[in-house]
C-alpha cells in the first residue's frame, strides 16, 4: 500500500489528487503540516457510494467549521463515483484539506485552495459473525480531550484515536469505547455507540451527544432517523460509564458496518437484544443497496 | 509558496522529502490522513541551525511518545544542515510522520517507515521594536482540550492553534494566550509564556507546567536553563488567569524570536521589567550565534 497506483491498474489502492491520478500531494499542504482538513470514509456497493449526500453534507459542514470553503459538492460526487464505479465493492476515502500553505505558520491567508484526495481501498474481508453475535469491546485507558469547537467534525487531527487504537489491550478486542476527560462516554474509536435500557415493553435508546469531542457519524445519524421513523424513542444526552453498566443492549455504528451489537464489554457478556435486532432489520435494506441519502 | 521548488533554484521555499529534492509526499502518508507526526521549526543563522540538538532531542521524544522509531539523528542533522548552509539566515521546518499507511484506518502495522520532510523558508522580516517595547497579546476565546498523552509534544494535530489564530480579535495582536478547558494558563499559540511577580529584591519566575496540553518549547527550555544558571528561581506549575493579572512582567518565548516582552495584555499596558531584560541579556549571545545545544 505504500505506492498508490495510477488509476485503473488493478492495484489494491488507487488515488486521485484534485481529480487527477497522482501519487502525491505538495509537501507544503496544510493537511500534512497540521492535520488541517476533514475526511469521509464511504462504503461503495454495486459500484456506487452509499449515503453519499450525508457524507458530503458533513464534509462541507466540517470545512466551514474550520473556516474554509468546501469544494463543489458535484465535483466531489463525480470524483467519488468515478473511483467507485470500477469495483463492485470498495471503500472510498475522501480527504479535503485547506490546501498548500500560502504563509508559514498557523495563520491562514484566506486565499488557500483546498486539496482533494480521493482514495479507493478494497472492501475488507469481514467476519459475518460480528453482525450476528456481536463484537468484543474494551474501554480505552486514554481519555479524549474536550473541545466543543472541534466536536462532531471528522477532522484530520486523529492522534488520540491512533494512541487509543495502539493501547496494549487492543489486540483482544474489535473496538474500544472512549471516555472524555470529564469522564463522559463519547464513542468508539471508529464507531458511535448506542445504549438500550428501561423495561422491555418501553425500551429507551440513547447515544452520547457529540458536543465536547468525538465524531458525529453518518451511520449514527441514519440510525437516529430510522429509529424515529419506527417510533423508537431515541435521545442524545450525556452518558457515563455507569450507563454502560446498566444497559441491557449496547451497539456500535459506522458507515461501513452499519450496526455491530456488542457481545462482550470488558468482562461482561451481552446478548444482542430486541432493539438492536429491530434496528438491524430496519437498516438492512438501506445497507444492501447504495442508497444516497 | 504553493509549488516548492527543486533545491537551490533560488526560489523562496525549498523542500527535501526523505533527503531528496521533491515537491510532494505520498497521498497515503499518515501525516496527511491523521496529522500522525511531529515537527520542529529551527532558526538558522550564518548558514547553520541553532539549538539543533535540543530540537532533535524533542523530535525523537515525540516520535517515541507516538509509538514509532525516530529517523537517525545524524541523518536528520545532515539534511537540515544541508538546507541551512545555502542561506545566511533561514527557517528550516522538519516534519517527521509515521510514514505511508500500510493498513487502512487508525491501526499501525509497526512496519511503517517514517517520512522526513525538510523545508527551508526565508527568515521573516521582523520589527526590532517587538524585542524592545514588547508585543500586544490577547487571551484566546477558545480553550485547549486537555490530554496528558499528547502534552509537551510538537505534534502535527494543530487545528486548535489554527482556530485560535483565526479568531476575529487576532488582527490587532501579535500573539494570543491560550487557556485550557479547566481554565489553566498554558502558552501562546506559537510561544511559551513566563510570568514574573513577587518583590523586586526577590522576584519569582514561573511558567505553566506542560502536562495537560501545550508544547514544551525549545526556547522555554533554554530560558529555564539559563535562568537557573544565573540563580533566578524559576518554577513550572499550574497558573491561572489571576496569575496573569498579578504578574509585574510577562514574556513569551519561541525558537526564532527568543524572548518577546509583553507590552500589552488585553487592556493592560506593561513595561518590560528587570527580569525580562536580564534574561534577554543572558540569551543574547546564545541567539546571535548558531549555538547547538
Amino acid at each position: 500500500m505504500t505506492a498508490p497506483a495510477a488509476e485503473d491498474t488493478g492495484a489494491a489502492v488507487t488515488a486521485l489528487v484534485n481529480g487527477t491520478p497522482a501519487a502525491g500531494i505538495s509537501s507544503l499542504d496544510r493537511g500534512l503540516h497540521f492535520g488541517d482538513g476533514v475526511f469521509e470514509t464511504i462504503a461503495c456497493l454495486q459500484g456506487r457510494p452509499r449515503f453519499l449526500s450525508l457524507h458530503l453534507e458533513r464534509l462541507a459542514h466540517g470545512c466551514r467549521a474550520l473556516g474554509f470553503a468546501p469544494p463543489a459538492g458535484e465535483m466531489l460526487r463525480a470524483e467519488i463515483e468515478r473511483l467507485a464505479s470500477r469495483q463492485e465493492r470498495s471503500i472510498v476515502k475522501l480527504i479535503v484539506t485547506r490546501g498548500p500553505a500560502l504563509v508559514r505558520g498557523y495563520a491562514v491567508s484566506g486565499h488557500e485552495q483546498a486539496t482533494r484526495v480521493t482514495i479507493r481501498y478494497p472492501w475488507p474481508v469481514e467476519d459475518p459473525i460480528l453482525q450476528q453475535h456481536g463484537v468484543s469491546v474494551r474501554v480505552a485507558a486514554m481519555p479524549l480531550g474536550e473541545n466543543p469547537a472541534l466536536a462532531g467534525l471528522k477532522h484530520c487531527n486523529r492522534l488520540e484515536q491512533i494512541l487509543a487504537r495502539g493501547e496494549p489491550s487492543a489486540a483482544a478486542t474489535t473496538e474500544a469505547l472512549l471516555l472524555s476527560r470529564s469522564g463522559k462516554l463519547i464513542s468508539g474509536i471508529m464507531t458511535n455507540v448506542f445504549l438500550v435500557d428501561g423495561p422491555p415493553q418501553s425500551p429507551r435508546l440513547r447515544t452520547p451527544v457529540i458536543d465536547l469531542c468525538g465524531v458525529a457519524g453518518v451511520m449514527r445519524r441514519v440510525v437516529l432517523r430510522e429509529a424515529a421513523r419506527a417510533g423508537i424513542a431515541a435521545t442524545e444526552c450525556y452518558l457515563w460509564p455507569a450507563d454502560l453498566a446498566c444497559a441491557t443492549e449496547i451497539f456500535l455504528t459506522n458507515a461501513r458496518v452499519g450496526i455491530w451489537p456488542v457481545g462482550r464489554l470488558e468482562e461482561r457478556t451481552l446478548t444482542p437484544g430486541p432493539v438492536t435486532r429491530r434496528l438491524q432489520s430496519l437498516l438492512q435494506p438501506l445497507l444492501e443497496e447504495p442508497v444516497d441519502g
